[in-house]
């Protein structure tokens, strides 16, 4: 990397098309914190990313008054399809529902679905402060794209409409299902002879239930699905945040883009 | 489980002996808390466990002015050993601090090591805070054990000191690492030719390190470590307390309590 690139600390999501020499106008909130609470003036550099044409560098050409624009330099990473899976999660409480947004970013989820459940402590999401904190955790782990979220469903028309090919991964905490890491390297193996591609990441959603669990009539619903595989999360009761997180660990251990060669970091290419 | 178990809602750590019929006097807070915080009334039952004995059904007996003791009424669950890795980490600012904490404990980690290392925010860690935050997170996951805190210990003299049976999961942020699936399967797979049992799981320790990553020395001495490998936590740049978490799941899933047949809790019996 080169030195105006390691010295970019900065990383932005902007949403207009990146391409060489074109200028890209910031965000009033986005001028806003890179002018105040960065103290950053004109001529740093910066990168940006808008999850389709890679991350380029960029150097802040203008930024007074909550207007700011960046002038776009070189590509710096190559756009890659980051497919993840799909979590489905009750809302929760706000500190703990910050941190579940927060690490299944960065754990590389594809789709986050807020359901409405019987237990749920409210049906209230609030979308705005969700697609910001999406962002802001895609900004800060480095992705190259920002994952969808999905407008939030009750958890039985979700389970009513559901995509032909897609598997269902419950997290079922009365602990009848097999090991999750088991499931997956058995979904993996019979790959050739089931319906759903088993190997493509962006085929499985992962259901977690809200605080008070699942009640009797959800379980035995999605039980009922021939979609869907109930996998236990081992001996211990975890809270919401904590089963999805570790959930998509494992995903991403045993299918995700964890099991794949690693990136080397210090060879100067992040990619 | 009986009316009155399913009635105990509340699960306390004590630390003195438990046997039938004996009585446990409960500490000045944890009085407060029944008394003035959960509002319960002599003749509540309590779970307790005392991480040697197993989890058993108490009654408060008396609550009165920060004093309080139960009676001990009858076995629950017999005690198990609940083997888990050490988990060594750099102190992070405090609100994700505990959450790594509270998190490692659900995980089922054995020891928690806090090591001082040169990027590190601060070499102080509150014990006594540390302590409560562990039994806490027991409570409420319903471990049979409390994990140990190891006292803080400079990230060198730690290496220096170690003990021969122990193997090291060093996640390595630059990625130099194999992905740790696949070391964990590996270290499985060549159990026989190894120095150290790779099955029990207590002889591992995963290191994780602090926000501004090991420095470059400290890297060069733990990959020289003949105990260490070096493992890859996937593409994304992980937070401390998420690749404390993910790390630890991938591990229970790979060797640890996950990959054993599941709790059945709707039987009846949690255990």
């Amino acid at each position: 990397m080169t030195d105006d690139a390691i010295r970019a600390r900065q990383r932005l999501f902007v949403s207009d098309p990146i391409t060489p020499g074109c200028e890209i106008e910031l965000a009033p909130e986005q001028s806003h914190y890179l002018e105040h609470v960065m103290r950053l003036k004109p001529g740093t550099p910066i990168k940006i990313f808008n999850g389709r044409d890679g991350e380029w560098l960029a150097t802040i050409a203008h930024l007074r008054k909550k207007k700011g624009t960046l002038a776009v330099d070189r590509l710096l990473r190559d756009q890659i399809v980051e497919r993840g899976p799909m979590l489905a999660f009750a809302p929760i409480k706000k500190q703990r529902l910050d941190f579940l947004i927060e690490k299944a970013v960065e754990m590389g989820v594809g789709t986050l679905q807020p359901i409405v459940t019987a237990h749920g402590i409210t049906d209230k999401v609030r979308l705005d402060r969700l697609h910001a904190q999406v962002i802001e955790a895609a900004e800060q782990c480095e992705r190259l794209t920002v994952p969808e979220i999905a407008p939030p469903v009750k958890l039985l028309d979700w389970l009513s409409d559901w995509p032909e090919n897609r598997h269902l991964l419950f997290c079922d905490e009365t602990g009848s299902g097999s090991p999750i890491g088991e499931v997956l390297s058995q979904l993996l193996a019979k790959r050739a002879g089931s319906a759903i591609d088993n190997v493509n990441v962006v085929n499985h959603a992962i259901v977690i239930g809200p605080e008070g669990g699942f009640s009797a009539d959800e379980i035995e619903r999605i039980r009922k699905q021939s979609f869907a595989t109930p996998v236990s999360l081992g001996p211990r009761i975890l809270r919401a945040e904590t089963a999805a997180i570790a959930a998509l660990s494992v995903f991403q251990d045993r299918l995700g883009d964890w099991s794949k060669t690693p990136v080397t970091r210090d060879q100067g290419k992040p990619l």
